[in-house]
């Protein structure tokens, strides 16, 4: 169990839904305690049910909750937590949140505030990326607030170009613009529409990448300038720009194309002395021909199937280097395989009245349950095996007790206490043979 | 996809609950035709929904249904059923029933009916696992029916011994005597026993192992004589003789110990020319110091702790034996792995009035969703991800399609069904890069 000065860490958690059930399983991983927050609307989400403490803070609305800095901040205060765990969306990618959080002593679990800010600003992220050798899709070298400068900058590159403001995000002050024609109406569209949103005018010029892949790359650094990537993912399958169908690796990258994007983002990560789990987006046209979008500096929704792939668990990892394990040891078991069966059985008869199945990272399960079948008494009571996976026995093991923990069958009894009672014994745990075949028949006796 | 002679195969589980789940889905992962039996108390389980097909085969009682040789083979007939699975208990080690089916021309999955009827007599077991080199526990050398020979035997192997019957099983016939004071009773009270029950009162005699462990190795053979060892597993944890809590690989096991017990069951199982999964079980009291006690014809119960620990999925490794696939080419590509994910979304807010969530091998489900649970209109629409893995892209798929086949979400719409469309679309599916970021947008829109 990781502490900090003999004491255990507490982790709030800024964020809702599965991401927030995703970081609770890790904590309790590692014997964290948790806190979740939650808004009004969400006083009966399971992450509330789940987590050690629960403090609400604020209305459904997300402005005056899970994007109120300050609410976040004083529940962290209250609860005494340790560090803040903003999950994806919200207030994840938000600088000035992040510096916050540093400024009150507390561990940011995520980058640093600096590389947040820096990866936030398409501008300076273009230059950094630049300079780290990713290859960036040809662009205007400065930014510029006039439209004489812009058809220059266009006429240079070449059309189809994509205008962007260098202050946008969500699509706003950006125009595929893919003629001269339309260039000076475009042009003053999207200023407009980013001066009154932010009062910043400054445009840039991207040339237009036409029916691309998208391809991102997932790294992992400890903040010291050690890193690895763990492979990619091929994001292509979207809708309004948000991503549907996510795959890990890509079938379309040929090796050689795939080692110079992981090689690339591996170096930028290094070179940043970047913290955290990060992901580099890349759009893809073929071939060892592909662009730097922009970096996530934090978890991703897809961040799962590069879990599966890779062996390694990203958000516990995060936690772990939040709390000083060096990356070396989170490496080090990725590939080690160790499983636990759980048999859960019925010890009366009837209807399943309610039915909550676990689930995560390392979990199986294997059940012909479903909520409102009849138990019959005429057949075998095993209902339901939790097969729980990890890189070593004390993970496996860990990751079953959470999940019986989480495992709710109403309308017969189970034997689920029974199950937790054998998985916490010391006999059980200890690696020393302290049991045989005989002996949960005598501990039953006692 | 399989096929015998052009024709899909369609494969009969002899079997229900959690066992006949597991099979249909690796049946539907090759493209199998599936039929399910079902008793007339099971007519609502799942196996019975989710099987292509599904024929009733008599009343709840199993001794009239499930165990009911004609009925089964009746019901294959009437089918025009390729192959039956026999999962676990029930008829899966019956050799009669494995004749039956082999001489109605069909697949009996598992081991020939001359191997699963020499390793059920305990005795030929004995022998043949001697000659093979697995170590035996000592015992008579011959059977007996008198108690004078009985007496003359435990005194040679000493105390405290097994008395165990010839043809015996689930603990008739069965004896621990401490000592020489009380055998002839027991000897009499076994012998009784096992005669008025099977008309065979032939006795032998084990050395009886104290507080063993039971550790088991899982073997899969293409009855060709080529065999793989997937390790072992340790099953110590048991009640009343069921086991409870199984775990891969042993914690206790020594590494010498370990590959004389994966080297020994291997060539047993290339000497018996072994085709399908089986299991050896084996006593352990400690370094190089374990016994043989049976092997199991079948798959077991806890037979998903060796697929996580090796990769291979041993069911579908079972029917692809069984449908003339190499050994060799399914120990290729247990250690690749591939993962894919699918976002699900709710379309409106609301009540979760219905929840049935997927499972099974290879199959992640990251939710914060119950049954009951109210969908706030205010947040991210994605309610559930279900990341699915295997060796290669077509398995990650074909499991992706399985679980979003099986998820029932009632009372808000989602996005199930266009998932299905992506995931089946020829654009998707093929590995020549036809889709791009505006792919489904474009499909969408037609």
């Amino acid at each position: 169990m990781l502490n900090i000065e003999g004491r255990t860490i507490k982790v709030l958690i800024a964020n809702r839904g599965e991401i927030a059930i995703r970081i609770i399983r890790a904590a309790k991983l590692l014997g964290f305690k948790t806190v979740a927050v939650y808004s009004s609307a969400d006083k009966n989400s399971l992450h509330v049910a789940m987590a050690d403490e629960a403090i609400q803070i604020g209305p459904a609305n997300a402005v005056d909750s899970y994007l109120k800095q300050n609410a976040i901040l004083v529940a962290a205060e209250i609860t005494n937590s340790d560090a803040i765990h903003p999950g994806y969306g919200f207030l994840s990618e938000n600088a000035e949140f992040a510096e916050k959080v540093e400024a009150t002593g507390r561990i940011f679990i995520g980058p640093s505030s600096t590389t947040i800010g820096n990866m936030g600003d398409k501008a300076m992220a273009r230059k950094l990326m630049s300079a780290a050798g990713v290859p960036i899709v040809s662009g205007s070298e400065n930014f510029f607030n006039d439209v004489e400068t812009g058809l220059e900058q266009a006429q240079k590159i070449g059309y189809p170009i994509m205008l962007k403001s260098v202050a946008g995000g969500g699509g706003k002050g950006m125009r595929l613009i893919q003629d001269q024609e339309n260039f000076k109406e475009l042009f003053e569209l999207a200023q407009n529409e980013i001066m009154s949103s932010v009062g910043d005018n400054r445009m840039y010029i991207e040339k237009f990448v036409v029916n691309p892949r998208h391809i991102e790359v997932q790294v992992l650094g400890d903040g010291a300038g050690n890193a690895i990537v763990l492979g990619e993912r091929d994001c292509t399958i979207q809708s309004h720009h948000q991503k549907v169908v996510e795959e890990a690796p890509s079938n379309i990258l040929d090796n050689k194309t795939r080692q110079e994007m992981l090689s690339v983002s591996l170096t930028a990560t290094k070179m940043m002395k970047y913290r955290s789990a990060g992901t580099f987006e890349f759009l893809y046209q073929g071939p060892s021909n592909y662009y730097f979008m922009e970096m996530n500096t934090r978890i991703q929704v897809e961040h799962a199937i590069s879990e599966e792939v890779s062996g390694i668990d990203l958000v516990t990892a995060q936690l772990q280097l939040a709390s000083g394990t060096k990356l070396d040891q989170i490496i080090i078991g990725a590939k080690h395989k160790y499983a636990i069966e759980a048999r859960v059985s019925a010890k009366s008869a009837g209807e399943i009245k309610g039915l909550h199945i676990p689930g995560g990272l390392g979990i199986r399960i294997e059940t012909a349950l479903y909520q409102g079948y009849t138990i019959s008494p005429h057949y075998d009571a095993m209902i339901l095996k939790i097969i729980a996976s990890g890189t070593c026995r004390e993970e496996a093991l860990k990751r079953l007790q959470i999940a019986i923990e989480e495992t709710v069958i109403l309308g017969v009894e189970t034997n689920l206490d029974l199950l937790m009672r054998i998985i916490n014994h010391p006999d059980y745990i200890s690696n020393e043979n302290k049991t045989n075949i005989d002996w949960l028949d005598n501990m039953l006796k006692k």
